[in-house]
């Protein structure tokens, strides 16, 4: 029997320490290929480079591996690995991360490791984005190996469904301390934006986005419940945008 | 009674031609105030700058009206709109377009003018993003004015649900040949990836990404099969990326 083929990217760039673990851990289940943005992509949705040209250059910075840095967004990465690295070699498993910093809740729309996730899962390969909820750059990570290796097994043997990415979140708590792994759904919360204003040197102003992360959702059964509690959380997510409940709605009582 | 507040964004920038189409149409509905990309965000999804500065300027190409530049993505002009700008007013309506070009099916994910939309939708304002299917620089706009007052008018008086937008498309056809209106789902097809390879002039590889749309959704609700009977399609859409139908699959099947 071949080994898996298995795709990793992610959105902190090549050279962060997030992805170095999840290529180790990987390697441990199959054959490994890397295709990942050449700078840091943090928050750039599922966005796409059009209008402007992609590079993509061999890289030796994981020895032994086939592994690329690319100029281009994760949406990219996955893109030029399906389509150009790959051609006609599919991946068994695309894996995005570890994010640096949390994913849960509207994050996802937000977060460039999902967008890579929910890439594969547009041309139907199972796919996984991991994140840990923690921010600082020197984040203990020793703790991951065994809760992604499980997951990553999982989605190897057993189907997550047609179309579907995992949008995986880590606590970033001892180990000891995890409860377990919990399937939710995506919390209904938000970002209460604040606009930090600065004076440049040329006395123009400029300003830093920051935010309060506000959570209203009082159920038990979604990602921020989870990570709060212990768990890592675990959400399928899919890319059908329609708000089914809003269509009769707007046949109904709408005038088009 | 006073005016509604309405907002108008993009994502071709402040400067395109879709945008003043819209202002000019807005204008006859109630107050607009314009907050818009600097440059072009075509394919931006639902990117926001993180990690890096803003700027907002006021700018007076829209006479006699309240409008301003920003550096950012579509996201982050409504998001600095409404926690910024506005800061104690919410728009009555926030619209994002005209653009130039489709946004049906997939493209969602990767539309900067559905993406300010959504954003809009997160803050709960009711929001549309309108698009012409006609990617050409000079497309004729001249038919569509009867049909974008007549979605924004009822966006104005009736509820289309709560997180809810809309991404209205519009065919590029003469206006006598315009069927009506239908509310659809967005439609299951994608994007096939080509990279067309070139060298630059100093001998590197460079790579532009083309595709081919491939649609295999046999339905007549959804809005690749309203544009091409002839059709304007509004899809509500939402930002709960959760793929419920795979939550029961994931508890009973997995081992996690």
């Amino acid at each position: 029997m071949s080994k898996p083929l298995i795709l990793v990217t992610n959105d902190d760039g090549i050279t962060s320490r997030g992805i170095r673990k999840l290529v180790e851990l990987m390697q441990q289940l199959g054959e490994v290929i890397v295709v990942a943005p050449d700078s840091p992509q943090s928050g750039m949705g599922h966005a796409i480079t059009v209008g402007d040209t992609l590079r993509i250059y061999p890289t030796d910075i994981f020895p032994g591996l086939d592994a690329y840095k690319c100029s281009g967004t994760p949406a990219d990465c996955v893109k030029m690995a399906k389509y150009h690295v790959l051609a006609d070699r599919t991946p068994d498993l695309v894996v995005s991360g570890i994010n640096h910093g949390s994913n849960t809740s509207i994050s996802v729309l937000y977060s460039g490791t999902m967008s890579a996730a929910i890439e594969a899962a547009i041309e139907n390969m199972p796919a996984i984005g991991f994140s840990l909820c923690d921010y600082t750059h020197g984040a203990d990570m020793s703790h991951l190996d065994e809760h992604i290796l499980k997951v990553a097994k999982e989605a190897l043997s057993k189907d997550m469904g047609h179309n579907v990415a995992l949008n995986v979140n880590m606590p970033a708590i001892r180990n000891e301390s995890i409860k377990g792994i919990k399937i939710c759904r995506q919390a209904n919360a938000k970002w209460q934006e604040n606009f930090d204003k600065r004076i440049d040197p040329y006395g123009r102003e400029y300003f830093w986005m920051t935010g309060n992360f506000e959570n209203h959702d009082k159920g038990e059964d979604n990602d921020e419940w989870a990570i709060a509690n212990n768990y890592i959380s675990v959400v399928p997510c899919q890319f059908d945008m329609t708000a089914y409940h809003a269509i009769s709605q707007l046949n109904d009582e709408w005038d088009l």
